[in-house]
């Protein structure tokens, strides 16, 4: 605050950026509790997946195991699993040390094959997901609301890289894999009337689009401007559209225009230059970016209509954001982050999603494709999702 | 948008953030239109100031002349002219290149002398103040609406270093002199019951805290924070007090705490270690911070109850803010920029801290002594706002 004393206040920022992602960190620091590996051990699930072995992110398969079914669990036999470019940059390090080897993927859907004795949301056979968390600690008012994204006591469980106590390997392992055990609560059932290739991106990209949209509330006739055309960008724009919205997409790839104008937007930005924003300054009602690489938010964020809001999901290497306040007195608009979604979101998402026919567009690939798919996805080649079909681990 | 190409990046976000901040550059650039030195200059009015005659800021003595009193327009007898770190920031071509000489000063309170013909609102003799602006285009939906700061044509007319046809020296000249020529819409009638010393820093620390503040609606029984405890933040304490809300004021400098608590704050926050944020987390309604140096504002904004909102009055160096993602989609708090309030936004705050007797802390000050003013003020030495006492320009 206004100190000149350049180094101390250097200083001061690393301190409180390391505190202020503490939660995050808690996920993801190889800080372990106990394992159990001892007398559970021969009751462990087998499961053969592909796993990041260091920083340098080159998955190669490997066979691990899995807890035990306990009486709150069920165990999925995983049928596809979807790649999010969160996948990349949490194995390479970019949010945080990494313990290997790690099973990445949170966009998960398959069968399940058994159930614990207390499990009430599922029987054997049912279809079933699971996304980008597998536990909470359910007791505070966070919890208690359906958002244990926003866990205030443990913080939520990531589906992989996260220490915990009952897992073989010490952290939770992800979706890249043939089978997973998760407690029942943080499984989605999956409508009979979706394929499992199709549920799988909701997960992940389909909540994280829809949860702050729908915090904004789009609704019939609002402007929607979405930033960056992916995985989750091209989810924002159906989703949007389906809520009868005028989408607006921001893309910095030219060959992807007939496919976004075929998502049904109603018209597409290259912004191959900067002069490309301009028109469109204080013309939408509501912005999202997905956007993953640290970028000048600012020229966007005056996009949106003076009070609007400007929500921000992508997450760049360690998190760092520039905005710039001559832009931001003078647009006056509402800046936000935004996470994924709870729970109970994210069943809403994938039953109206099923209900809806929104579907992602998808290429399925065999496991030996996964390494080619992550370098697809950083080139910004995916159209629009790989999701792994998860016959090819065996 | 996920470009691999940084060089390509940054060439971009330089452009995007000169366009972005076109509206300002419009006000500091030194494009001059035409003056009008010819025909009226024989009406010129003789102004006595002092002015930066380059970027090391130093002031110095300066007679020059302002332009005719138009129809429309009133002649103010300065009397008193608060000191701004924006004075500071702007004549040090901290915001942008500068045209020299200027005058600065912003927060202007002095008798009528004079007025136009078709002048209303003034008569002779009466108290008359002048804020961060003097001109705006009166037509589009913005002014139309009393936010001429946010004019959509010509942009607001800065009080200061904005081009001027009008204006004998090519731009807007500042308070930091013996008078002031201004059309009778910028200037604030100044309510008997309130001193011209106490007026002035209204006019700018005054109305800048208290526009965004009621943007949000600060009402009784709210937790509000203020960060950055100087010439604006004091006075948003004492207005958010006013209101009814519970203030806690984050300051740096130990040595203001018992003022601050003599303003009304509940609590003061001594940052002087990351972790002294760390119990605020989450426990406060609104904060505004004031803060006019670059700083990682996301430890801060986490102190924001979740979907609270936080705003950045302060204005750094270029713009320039550090916001980190990790931080913010876990905080879900709205970051939003305010700049300063329209004209009517203006009259109402010093109707209401004249009714209230809400005064700044204040030191009246000789000419001579302003440039030893601006170093304490930038050494956070100023208790808390300096106003110089005008009749010493003569």
């Amino acid at each position: 605050m206004e100190s000149n004393n350049h180094s101390s206040r250097r200083k001061f920022i690393q301190q409180t950026a390391m505190a202020g992602a503490g939660l995050m960190l808690a996920n993801t620091l190889p800080v372990f509790s106990q394992t159990n590996q001892s007398a559970a051990a021969s009751n462990n699930i087998k499961s053969k997946g592909y796993a990041g072995k260091d920083e340098h992110g080159k998955l190669t398969a490997w066979n691990f195991e899995r807890r035990p079914v306990g009486d709150n669990d069920i165990l999925i036999e995983i049928k596809y699993s979807g790649i999010c470019h969160s996948d990349i940059h949490t194995i390479k390090g970019h949010w945080g040390k990494q313990q290997y080897p790690q099973v990445p993927g949170h966009e998960i859907a398959g069968i399940v094959t058994a159930v614990g004795k207390n499990v009430k949301k599922f029987k054997v056979g049912d279809k079933a997901g699971v996304g980008c968390m597998v536990n909470s600690c359910m007791q505070c008012e966070s919890c208690k609301k359906g958002q244990e994204h926003h866990c205030e006591t443990t913080g939520n469980v990531g589906t992989y890289g996260a220490p915990e106590a009952s897992s073989p390997t010490g952290i939770t392992q992800g979706g890249y894999s043939s089978n997973m055990v998760v407690n029942e609560h943080f499984a989605i059932k999956i409508p009979k009337d979706i394929e499992l290739q199709y549920a799988a991106p909701l997960l992940c990209a389909g909540i994280t689009t829809y949860s702050p949209m729908m915090q904004y509330d789009v609704k019939k006739g609002d402007k929607v401007g979405v930033v960056g055309i992916g995985g989750l960008g091209h989810m924002a724009i159906k989703i949007a559209v389906s809520k009868g919205a005028e989408v607006y997409a921001f893309t910095t790839s030219p060959s992807k225009v007939n496919d976004i104008e075929g998502f049904g937007a109603k018209e597409v930005i290259v912004v191959d230059a900067a002069d490309k924003l301009i028109p469109w300054k204080g013309k939408l009602d509501y912005m999202v970016s997905t956007v993953l690489y640290a970028y000048e938010m600012s020229p966007y964020i005056d996009c949106v209509k003076p009070y609007g809001y400007y929500t921000q999901v992508g997450m760049p290497v360690n998190g760092a954001l520039a905005i710039n306040n001559f832009n931001m007195i003078f647009n006056r608009v509402n800046f936000n982050g935004s996470l994924i979604g709870g729970i109970p979101e994210t069943q809403v998402v994938m039953d109206y999603c099923a209900k809806n026919k929104i579907y992602p567009q998808i290429q399925v690939i065999k496991a030996t494709e996964i390494n080619d798919a992550w370098e697809k996805v950083v080139n910004k080649e995916a159209r629009y999702r790989y999701v792994i079909d998860a016959a090819t681990f065996s």
